[in-house]
């Protein structure tokens, strides 16, 4: 514990002003306004002492002041969906690198899933006169940003597209990924395969849902009710779900799951569970080469996707007017083992 | 792609006003202030005019200028070493919990282990008049902060502690912690054991590292120069390391690691290795318990660190005007195998 009896200053209100500059400088406020905002016309020795009496005093200029004069801050505002979630870290830190690589600061928050906790963070962010957002949507209806868009907030969205509104989206073929995957079980022998996926609303979850459809049905595979489980990605909810799938009358032999965070419990699960059984999953996770058997996945590049909307979100703020479009990354699939075990001899 | 080709709308500056609002709904100024800022003094007829105009012309309060005029905004600015770091996402995530409980917005960047870009990011932070900051600083001199927290910026930082100021922190025992774990190593039979390190100027590093020099010298061992190596976390530079100490004249037997990035690599290379070696990390990692062998780690936990110095930051913030203190979060070793691994008989 520190030993520290110093008394706290009072906590609000005392910030030195431009005038406190001035007057300590000896000059008036738009000598010291002109040297806060690297103006011309001022001597080098009026702006030694200006500097001087800026240090001493601890002044800083006053960006909110500074925004609402010349209408421009140098920020852009990401809203995530779940901070804790491995995925979005790369794509958070090549956002930022994109960011800084353009002067500006970047500003986060999470939705944590939640329609109107995004539409509150973003209108925040707004309020706060970002120049631009990237969002990862939880809602379906973006038409509440439509007046900040009007105003000038270039927006482009990630991961997932907007709701009813036109505007710029990076996504990731969820949809030819995961048709993909489940073609590889399908390819190996596989024809009773299980899907455990995220919250259908979720528009990567449907998008994988309808390739895992569509695999089947292209190989003539009926899917069986029992064969689908969708809905949050907490660990007791995911692990029934597979525990259902291989008791059930028709035992799935494969499993195709939608997210990083259901393939993890997924992993969990078979490990403890008495025979083999194969697993795809979407979005790689760390140290799945090191399991055994190693998981197979199909990767998205999480860094690319937060690249590209960032670079299309400086190319708009830098006066770009064309329509705005939708970019779909590939996905790849990385086979380790759990993707190639063939299905049980039928008894 | 979109098939869209409406005329964007003019970037910048014509955001609608209150003036713009009084305007249409035809009232003065003031009263339109008193409905946007929920006071008192409006008929309901009145109010309701003035909110139909609001929602016509999408007006919305502009933050920044309330935030000149009240002194508070209800934000506050977390400063992150790596957004993409597994570590800090449920420290974040435990952050935002606490301060949408109180109502407030979460900001966040990352330093990216850069004392400078720290020190920008803050001070950005500051000039957007967040109510306070919690900090898991990059730099070593928090000098630069000493206005703003004179100003009323309530400070509070996490995982490593301020330098040069006084103020509050919160860390885990990063000294206990990687000296209970090599103890673990050496109760196992190991007398060569090997520390692999961020980089020592990085306070947890450097208190990791008194933790193995000092379990060391409680059990009268001596430590060769070799056994210690410490610098970033790039996997290249952890692996080459491993080598090294594999390789010398006295390979070690066991190694402790100083976190989670280095633990990732050391887990790869000795999954390659021909003989088995013990391990112990700090942090733990997903799926570690499901790796052959499961790999021992001290555990932190990152939420409760967030969880701490959010309530602490919370807590000034209702005016506690108390020393600043600091708090140390005990660490937890978890057993899972490899860092009870035998050393080989000696030949």
């Amino acid at each position: 514990m520190a030993d520290n009896t110093r008394r706290p200053e009072p906590r609000y209100g005392n910030r030195p002003t431009m005038k406190d500059v001035a007057a300590r400088a000896g000059v008036g406020l738009k000598t010291v306004s002109r040297v806060v905002n690297g103006e011309p016309g001022v001597t080098p020795d009026t702006e030694r002492r200006v500097q001087e009496s800026i240090d001493a005093l601890g002044f800083r200029r006053n960006d909110s002041a500074r925004v609402l004069r010349k209408g421009r801050t140098a920020s852009i505002g990401l809203v995530l969906e779940d901070l804790a979630d491995p995925f979005y870290g790369p794509l958070n830190r090549a956002v930022e690198e994109v960011a800084r690589a353009h002067g500006a600061l970047l500003i986060n928050g999470s939705s944590a899933e939640d329609p109107d906790r995004e539409q509150e963070l973003v209108l925040a962010l707004c309020a706060r006169r970002v120049d631009g957002l990237i969002v990862i949507p939880a809602g379906h209806d973006h038409r509440y940003l439509e007046p900040e868009i009007k105003a000038g907030v270039a927006t482009v969205f990630v991961d997932r597209p907007a709701g009813r509104i036109d505007a710029d989206a990076v996504l990731s073929d969820s949809f030819g990924g995961a048709r993909s995957g489940v073609a590889h079980l399908i390819a190996h022998g596989h024809r009773r395969i299980g899907f455990i996926g995220d919250q259908p609303r979720i528009h990567t979850a449907s998008e994988r849902l309808r390739g895992y459809r569509t695999a089947m049905a292209d190989a003539g595979l009926a899917i069986h009710d029992d064969w689908v489980s969708l809905g949050t990605t907490a660990p007791k909810r995911v692990q029934d779900a597979v525990v259902a799938m291989l008791a059930g009358p028709e035992p799935v032999t494969a499993i195709f799951t939608g997210n990083n965070r259901v393939t993890v419990t997924v992993v969990r699960v078979l490990a403890a569970h008495d025979r083999p059984v194969a697993l795809v999953g979407f979005d790689d996770i760390e140290l799945a080469d090191l399991l055994d058997p190693g998981v197979t996945v199909i990767a998205q590049d999480a860094a690319t996707l937060g690249r590209t909307a960032a670079e299309r979100l400086f190319h708009r703020l830098d006066g770009a007017a064309d329509a705005p479009s939708q970019v779909v990354l590939p996905t790849r699939l990385i086979a380790r083992g759990s993707g190639e075990i063939p299905p049980p001899a039928e008894g």
